[in-house]
């Protein structure tokens, strides 16, 4: 499999190791047509659907078992976050298959188009696939991916299951003060919009973290205007992304955040402007999968845990519609969506034999 | 002086009555010929000097009172920063000559190139002008001004004693963390710049005001990087703005801001750049002047304070070479440095007498 990997990181490959292999670019193309070939010569029926969803089954009707991620990279992305999982699930197909196992009949494989969100918000080709012919013919879905956080380094473990995809609500927060000239306006007389929004954002850790401890938020810029040195800001705006495992923590939350920063914005007197941008439900993993995945993690003696998944994957868009799992193996120091993402060989090997294992408990081979 | 207000306002003037004559323009030269014009009509020696400052003064050697301000402005600019001063001067100075006053005879006038900065930090003509011949045939300088604050309208009064301006000094700042997925990677492993940065900033009030009630500080844009809405922020650089009338409470501050800034550093996991950019110094203002200023106040019978001037101005340059005072006319709303920027006639009418008064006091006439 590492050979493998080193051969699709060449498509698309950066000097500095990492991987531009946007989707539908002319490398993401490429990538899937050799993924594809990769397929045939394994002996499934495999190609690229109307959005270039790589799809490759046994010959017959199913059902199948799918495995897989995607193949696709943000810009400057690394050369494991998603290509992992679809090489480990070819490499599980094959040993399958060489070996003559009856479960090899009741695998699939699949690549999904743009998880990255390049033509929109992400998970195009997942998606599509929910919505498409070939969904009649999945038992469930089973992704393997680099955990692509700190957490199973630091702890020292080598495997993780996935219990949950966290949701993610985004709001678009603007307050409005008075931009005043920043010598001449004493403190009691302005209405600083950037003292409103530093403030909330300041404290937003422990906002969250007394509205549910899994839950985390992110504010990543701030615009102050009109921006000068000498000017005191005007109007302060951002996006306030929340995140969390529990589903009915974010729905909670908004009253919450919404209530802190309008009592900020009357207390700075600024004016509030709060708008729900988009929102991603969080996604409990299958039961069943899951229990599956937990005794052959117990079984293969590694170091392990129950963890949710911090960052979103096609398999929250597979379980709206059949069971769906995930397992995660170490990234080094968390790092991803960079060159210097990196898993050592062991750990991936690691993790492609969890996945075959789990292909096998859940099939009930 | 209504009537040459409005004049002046027509070179570079905007439709929406702002004015647009930032220094060097074209705009801004012109304006420069119209006021040599008039200061000659009036009967002075008047021309503009190397660089565009305009100076007019009776015929001989001096010494003299000189009397001014500017006439550029900033972009979008109102039609009284600066100009309003210029024209008051030449309206005593006709006013004096008018009556036949001896006065007349000690007093020049002046026009100071780029106060607003275009080519520079600001203060290019005062600058140029205190280094050069002109300076020794000069006693004094007053300069009359909009406040550009809201303090004297909030307060009800109408005419300023300006008793110092404020010195100014500016920090680059850059606070370094790890840029990290907003998802994936738990609080408690953050190192999160753009949360040092916020709680600094949300505090920066209460800090200031703690070191010396007077001073005052802004931060007008926070840059942080890369600035997507899921990447917690891996650095924050702003630009910190201290403005205070008391001489050494600058300098006493630059180690309480840096202070503050390392101890929120070091709490959030984040590296500290903390690198002193320019320095203004406060700057009193001539104490024989302001009591002169402070007895024609109170003989005007009109409702009025010492207070500082938060802004820079042309004064600050003269004040280290002659004695120096401002006097200061209420600004409407606190407005300036927009086309928005007013005063009442009526109040524009008693700041021109104040500094008739002001100069005939400081003159001993």
């Amino acid at each position: 499999m590492a050979e493998s990997l080193a051969e699709l990181a060449r498509i698309g490959g950066r000097p500095d190791g990492g991987v531009d292999r946007l989707a539908g670019s002319p490398a993401d193309v490429e990538a899937r047509q050799w993924l594809a070939a990769r397929m045939r010569e394994a002996g499934l029926e495999a190609g690229l659907d109307e959005v270039n969803n790589v799809f490759g089954h046994p010959p017959g009707a199913g059902p199948w078992l799918l495995l897989g991620s995607h193949t696709d990279t943000v810009p400057a992305g690394g050369r494991l976050d998603g290509a992992y999982g679809v090489l480990a699930a070819l490499e599980v197909y094959q040993a399958l298959a060489t070996a003559g196992h009856p479960a090899a009949a009741r695998v699939a494989l699949v690549s999904f188009h743009d998880e990255e969100g390049v033509s929109g918000h992400g998970f195009e080709g997942s998606e599509h696939f929910c919505a498409s012919a070939p969904l009649a013919s999945i038992s469930g879905y089973l992704e393997l991916h680099i955990e692509q956080g700190p957490r199973l380094e630091a702890e020292g473990l080598e495997l993780g299951v996935v219990d949950a995809i966290v949701g993610i609500d985004r709001y678009d927060v603007a307050l409005i003060g008075q931009a005043n000239h920043a010598g001449t306006t004493p403190f009691s007389y302005r209405r600083d919009a950037g003292r409103a929004a530093t403030r909330f954002i300041g404290g937003l850790r422990e906002l969250v973290q007394a509205i549910e401890p899994r839950m985390v938020a992110n504010v990543g810029a701030l615009q102050l205007e009109p921006g000068a040195p000498n000017v005191v800001p005007g109007a302060a705006r951002f996006v306030l992304e929340v995140r969390c495992p529990e589903p009915a923590a974010l729905g909670a939350a908004r009253a919450r955040l919404e209530d802190e920063l309008g009592r900020i914005a009357t207390e700075e007197g600024c004016q509030l402007e709060f708008t729900p941008q988009t929102s991603w439900p969080a996604m409990a993993m299958f039961p069943g999968y899951v229990a599956a995945l937990e005794r052959v993690a117990q079984r293969s003696g590694l170091p392990w845990r129950r963890l949710e998944s911090g960052a979103g994957h096609d398999a929250e868009i597979l379980a709206r519609h059949v069971p769906a799992a995930m397992l995660f193996v170490p990234s080094h120091e968390g790092l991803s969506h960079s060159p210097r993402e990196h898993t050592d060989d062991r750990l991936l090997a690691q993790g492609c034999q969890a996945l075959l294992d789990g292909t096998l408990e859940i099939l009930g081979g």
